[in-house]
């Protein structure tokens, strides 16, 4: 029971305002805020509830993994966040629409992958799985799930495209400001503060879930769980990633291995592009004899250098593939890039599409797969009036197809235990267990740091891969940003480009990456974080305790040509991003001699100097080529590899402590690349720093869990002087 | 009965087709092209056909006029156009589509009010009521209209946002190509071509019209005269327009007019801003007794100088109106600026609009409107989920609302016997004998051509209004554009801009209106052919006989970073359209020192110097700054008046003559103000020009009709030398 309403007070009030209307407008009576329903919430698990009205049809969840309810249970109970009775439905011949209260100082994030901003109060977002171009809610990963800086997350289960207005739209029987004259008033928006955010979908019914929390980030976590917590990637797949020329044949990848051998570059992942099959948009999903003759030894040799293999694809059925016989009578009625659409809600469709693959490349060793184009614009994908075999909505299954791809691919790793780490260009609702990162071909720099920001709050890993660069600076600033991202991959191959295609920066490219290697130990538990308690490896500020968001608007003025409503434009920093419990990153962009950090509260330090930086405030810093800021946490525990040589057994640590704060530390290991960790077959260990009495720090380690993945030994790096 | 297509013979391979997929598919027998009902076409008049399924919702054609019964019976009849029986219909629970062929040559024009591209074929266009900013169909007119190079139109006519798909997305059952090998392959594009035009609503059934035409022309003629043909605006509505800063008093208006005076500078209409009203964004509609004590007494002053006063406004209904208790009960559920909106699909909310404003503004002598915000961002504008009293869709009212308000305001000017011309800023189906012309707060000068060109293959008007500038190289470019428009407005009430605000250029800006005041006979003659036979006055390029487009595909290099697709781009021709029957005007943009000009077949010859200039080719000629470049057709016969000064009853006229063609031209008047014309009450003459035996052309003229509105004596003008 929500202790700030009575309800009592609240029936007489709506029914005095009812009054009040009528008697006023007798005519608009369907029009009264009375026409919505309140809607009625169902607890589902402590923290999670639950509200729906009308029919759904597709629902997203039937391809999403099952809920870590112990965890969920873990995080323990909290109110309903909001008057239940401000909280509304609507069905009407043409949609279904709710209407949920939004206080004047709650600000909103997340709505899925977006680039540009992480505030989503006053804006419209039509959520439609399309490439990203600008258009407000069309993104790759347009995941219906806001959160409120009040604590609380609101998911809408539509597989339909949902527009939701947050805090824009008045209804004119809400609580609405006074309208302000334009011509004499000061103050005038041309986006008046709304009450309320509104959604709707065409169709006949909505199911929208609550999930609450102390924080923000509690709430992300709950949303996670939801969904089975968090992947955690095999080991390789947290490696260097390479994708070679789609005209490479397998002599081509030996010699491209070789290459990366002499320039003394990491290499842990190969990808293949179209050129792999014998036939390629559509797609064959067979081997192009004729680059290699004979996949079976060209995987295997692979892999015992210790190189996987990933494939391209895009979903759509070429003619020519000896999968079309079987998959054709499940396609829907448009073809996308003349290759048939395999209608993936059909169980028969799945097995066709995952026993060509199991053949002919997962049985073989493959590791994974890049699946493009299951985002699409409407230009190049089936239209909406599609129709499928299923007798499903092509709309609605254009939102879900990356999250059935997905889903085959998942269930059929598990049950091979055996973790992929795969790339897919669209996701939406409860992608977090899945192994699968996104990405994109919109290539803007800084809209891929917003986006790696973003994909926290939505329940998605990202990773801001690299194509091609105009200056070595550049090389160097993508090179820093994608080694502190979820998947760090040179995806370069029509370009030609290689990690040493910029000599001046090659030494460079080479730490970056290194630095990342090293700092696997703390990535990888940063993961097994995310896979026990939803929390993501790199996350929004916004999710940070003491984190204050420096907001401004800026701009309004009146431009008769340029801006006619004198429209603000909202600054806010989008530009830096959490990575596991301690790190702050702040990627540089190209031509950036300095730029400025927000620290939430608590003291920081230079990471690579241990130096304190600043408390709770903007600090400015002059940059370094070579470096990208990162910034560490009072207390913050870092565990590093000694040797990133594939072929040592060195896997002694150095474990980093910054500032003078006590300090715990859990560090996860497993075997890297097999499911046994759910079994209980990994090793835990608890890093401590605790004072002296001489008020020195001092570190210990204990083993929480015996295991036969535990590090080797520990040389602790003080990193910040006493006082 | 189309003599291209054999009925039995297609049956027959229909049938073929079908046992060939049901045996080949089995399962699939739903998404067969059988799936889709033949369309049944019923004629409607001559060259007109309809078609129908399902049900349609609110009828755009309730806020368009009665058709122009004699004159389409005049343009005779001709066959059906394509293949009745590959024009197909569906019905599915979530939408109704409709499938129509198209050639591999065929070129697809039209859907409405574009800034970008004239030519719509291989896209997808979401046709949508909005600002323009990008998005494919988002325009303050998305007319579901288009027209075939082949020679006809297709209207859907929906008040349901249209997804329409030109050419692109190819039905697995359809005519579709060969597959091509990216990797390998030549000349793979992602977009292949395809064999049909495909659209659909969210909405239960769709109405269809086939318009033909021998010509292109023709198609948009007959689409005109369906809707009653083109508009003939007041003479004073082809003069000079200035709009008033939003705070301006009546003695700021006087002062005003005192200093076009001054500068000599013509001045037919004032418009005044936001700030004529007491309040403003929502509106109140009533005066602002501060700065217009007495509009009544204003409003004649004016109209003395021979001045119409043109008021701002948007719908959206202030609190504090006068008219706001009786309008309120006929207003949807949402506000937009904290105004109500009204429910114009009510008479009674039309009635109470109506009445206010007759009372107000138009009993004293008001011209007319600016209607602005009726097209709308999603962030201002009501949610697609709103209701309205008269449970008629959100969606769709937006989609007609500006069309609703052209409806309510031209009957009412229609019963008074007098013309407005007004200003709105969204349209959508059978625009063209409504008396209004659209602007935008888009700003691209070429973009602003473009939308002059795509809108005479809409049924609209466009002015391509001047705000600001910044050189006065724009402000003299964007002047002459203005100036060869269907309204030649000065829109810098926010800059503070005057049209001698850049003293370099003043004499040229003069000038060049001046031009267009003395084109006035050319000009008001064309709108009556508009009237009469819905022959646009101003046209694409596509309309005209003999105009090849000169379209080429560029680029398409794979750019793994810019293009990853290695997407063409279409280069065509959108800057230069036709104004009258023989005028070819030719912008020129900022910046540009020569520019290039596609003549249609035949001789042209240059306006001010009558030199010819080419046939049937592309020229390349050098800019000036004071002329914006205009071509005249071989024969080109140009009536001129011979003094702009309002106070001179000098109708005499220049005619100038063109080339070496014999040539007759109708030369119109009226009263200029009344609809006395379509009863008859007007003046037509022939202009012609013949070969003497010497080979020389000589002009003469004929009284067609006698009337009170003849011009004075004729002064003929041979522009061009003999040979």
């Amino acid at each position: 029971m929500d202790p700030k309403s009575s309800p009592c007070l609240l029936k007489f009030n709506v029914l005095l305002f009812l009054l009040i209307l009528v008697c006023r407008h007798g005519y608009a009576q369907n029009t009264l805020i009375s026409e919505m329903e309140e809607l009625k919430w169902e607890k589902v698990m402590p923290g999670i509830w639950k509200a729906s009205f009308g029919e759904k049809g597709l629902n997203p969840m039937d391809y999403t993994n099952s809920p870590k309810v112990g965890a969920i249970e873990a995080l323990g109970d909290s109110p309903f966040p909001f008057a239940k009775d401000a909280s509304r439905s609507l069905l009407t011949p043409d949609r279904a629409s709710i209407r949920l209260p939004l206080n004047e100082s709650e600000q909103i994030y997340g709505l899925g992958l977006e680039f540009e901003g992480i505030n989503r109060r006053s804006n419209a977002y039509t959520l439609k799985v399309d490439h990203y171009g600008g258009i407000k809610g069309y993104t790759h990963a347009p995941v219906p799930f806001y959160i409120s800086s009040e604590g609380y997350g609101v998911l809408i289960n539509s597989s339909k495209r949902v527009k939701i207005h947050v805090g824009v739209g008045n209804r004119k029987d809400s609580n609405i400001p006074e309208p302000i004259d334009r011509t004499t008033g000061k103050n005038w928006a041309a986006r008046p503060l709304s009450d309320a955010v509104e959604a709707s979908v065409e169709g006949n019914g909505m199911e929208i879930f609550v999930f609450t929390g102390q924080t923000t980030l509690e709430v992300v976590q709950r949303y996670n769980l939801f969904f089975g917590g968090g992947v955690i990637p095999p080991k390789w797949g947290l490696g260097f990633w390479h994708r070679m020329h789609t005209k490479s044949s397998d002599q081509d990848v030996l010699k491209e291995i070789e290459d990366f051998e002499e320039h003394d570059f990491p290499l842990d992942v190969i990808g293949l592009e179209p050129g792999w099959q014998s036939f390629a948009y559509p797609c064959s999903f067979d081997w192009d004899t004729t680059r290699f003759p004979n996949p079976e030894n060209f995987v295997r040799t692979l892999d015992q250098k210790g190189i996987k293999v990933n494939l391209w694809e895009n979903p759509y059925v070429a003619p020519v593939s000896t999968m079309y016989k079987d998959i054709s009578p499940y396609t829907g009625s448009h073809t996308v890039w003349l290759g048939e659409v395999p209608d993936f809600t059909i169980p028969e469709a799945q097995q066709v599409l995952l026993n060509h693959h199991k053949k002919n490349h997962l049985a073989i060793g493959v590791s994974g797969y890049k699946f493009d184009e299951v985002d699409g614009y409407d230009v190049w994908l089936w239209p909406d009036h599609a129709t499928f075999p299923s007798g499903n909505d092509a709309v609605e299954i254009r939102q879900l197809y990356g999250m059935m791809m997905m889903d085959i691919f998942g269930r059929y790793f598990k049950e091979q235990n055996q973790r992929t780490y795969s790339l897919i260009r669209s996701a939406y609702i409860g992608a977090s267990s899945h192994n699968f990162v996104l990405y994109s071909d919109y290539y803007d720099h800084k809209g891929y740091v917003t986006a790696l920001a973003n994909s926290s709050l939505a329940g998605l890993l990202w990773t801001p891969e690299i194509r091609n660069a105009d200056s070595a600076e550049e090389w160097i600033r993508r090179f820093q940003s994608v080694s502190f991202s979820p998947l760090m991959m040179l995806n370069a191959w029509s370009s030609g480009k290689k990690p040493w295609s910029f000599p001046e920066v090659t030494d460079m490219v080479r730490n970056t990456i290194e630095l990342r290697m090293k700092l696997l130990p703390y990535l990888y538990s940063a993961f097994y974080e995310y896979n026990q308690k939803g929390i993501p490896p790199f996350r929004a500020m916004v999710l940070e305790n003491g984190y204050e968001a420096q907001e401004t608007m800026a701009g309004g003025k009146l431009d008769d040509a340029k801006n006619p409503y004198a429209e603000q434009k909202r600054l806010e920093v989008t530009d830096q991003y959490m990575m596991g419990p301690s790190i702050l990153v702040a990627p540089v962009f190209t031509g950036q001699k300095e730029r400025s950090i927000v620290l939430p509260e608590g003291r920081w330090f230079d990471f690579y100097t241990g130096d304190y930086v600043g408390n709770g405030e903007t600090i400015t810093i002059q940059t370094k080529l070579e470096e990208i800021p990162l910034f560490v946490k009072d207390g913050g525990i870092i565990p590093m590899l000694n040797s990133v040589d594939k072929n040592s057994n060195d896997q002694s640590l150095e474990v980093r402590i910054y500032g003078s704060k006590e300090n715990t530390y859990l560090l996860y290991n497993d075997d890297g690349i097999s499911y046994d960790f759910e079994g209980g077959e990994y090793s835990l260990s608890e890093l401590k720093s605790n004072l002296t009495q001489e008020g020195q720090l001092k570190g210990s380690f204990e083993e929480l869990k015996n295991g036969n993945y535990s590090y080797g030994n520990i040389n602790w790096s003080w990193m910040t002087n006493p006082n």
